[in-house]
């Protein structure tokens, strides 16, 4: 995935000489904290924030030109660097906007914090019986059923409270791949958890056919 | 995880009678787009954004009163909630900050999509070698190699491309679960090729015991 493929294409472009009032009413109304400041190359010149409106605004600032961050301090991901770059430069940064540019330097979309949690949640959102399901899939000639067995008994070994596979069954249907990872204290602990149901029904499977 | 243990305790409170130029002040001083506006008792009665004080510097009001959302209109999370309900609300609505309440209806902090982004990208910076050394240490009496051979005929089979033992453990050591679930189209198929190495090496490993 690359950033183009993450970023909001609705936004505005500020010009130099816009006015700052008439700009505090359009960042008002598309409700956007952040604009990039563009040359008549569509090419980002600045950046304005917010904070340099209300700035502005108190000081009686006239043009945007007069206000904006100046390029050399704006941070920049090209559309096709990879997703995950805008991720963590928005992580480690803690951005709510970083604007995407193209081999010209002009801005052609904008990676927002919110599109960013939407995506990495929807991403967690996954049901874990839908995990169970590709696992079956995956290991064919192993029933559902055998598949609940296993996990009620590594989830009593690890947990060392008692579950039937009903319950098991109705607790995977409900919870998220998410909330499975918070609960088992991390991906690879919550892994291992899978692994082991896998290494059961597998042994037993491969018993089977052994006779 | 609760919404409380995600929630950035570091906001400025304010009160209705703050004037709405030394808001805007305090506000570009700690970068914050948002803030809670709470009564004599901290419970929250009010929300600001940087567009109130836009609009409010513009028409020149002068109390935080005459410009905040009216607590009807802020939507809250609870500090017990599942910090999952925080990443849900954040996403489906696009929010900036949420205010987290206790039982009083005192805000104890704020969820910050940019935090948000930071937690599940570091839940997904994990490099993918690290779930193998978790396969490895559930399955024991495989080795490492075992591992890695399967992943390669594995690989090999789901994308046709040919690919050396050696070649897919460098692969795993640079990549991270993140860039292993958008390369293999999402999580349910990523877990399924793993299971398909577990079941390659487990069939293997119970083939050897029954001898």
């Amino acid at each position: 995935m690359k950033a183009k493929e993450l970023m909001d294409k609705e936004f505005v472009y500020l010009n130099c000489d816009d006015s700052v009032i008439e700009v505090s009413k359009i960042m008002e109304e598309i409700r956007r904290f952040t604009c990039p400041v563009v040359n008549d190359d569509k090419q980002l010149v600045g950046w304005v924030t917010s904070f340099d409106i209300t700035r502005g605004l108190r000081e009686g600032n006239e043009k945007i030109v007069e206000i904006m961050s100046s390029y050399e301090e704006i941070t920049t991901i090209h559309e096709d660097a990879p997703a995950r770059l805008a991720v963590i430069e928005t992580a480690d940064n803690k951005f709510v906007t970083l604007p995407v540019v193209n081999d010209d330097n002009q801005v052609i979309g904008i990676v927002r914090s919110c599109d960013i949690v939407k995506l990495l949640s929807s991403l967690y959102d996954i049901k874990v019986s839908k995990l169970y399901e590709a696992m079956q899939h995956q290991l064919k000639g192993v029933t559902w059923e055998e598949l609940m067995a296993a996990s009620a008994l590594v989830s009593k070994k690890t947990t060392g409270k008692k579950i039937s596979p009903e319950e098991y069954e109705a607790n995977i249907m409900n919870s998220t791949f998410g909330e499975a990872i918070w609960a088992t204290g991390g991906l690879e602990k919550f892994f291992a958890g899978l692994i082991s149901v896998g290494e059961m029904v597998i042994a037993r499977k491969v018993g089977r056919a052994k006779k």
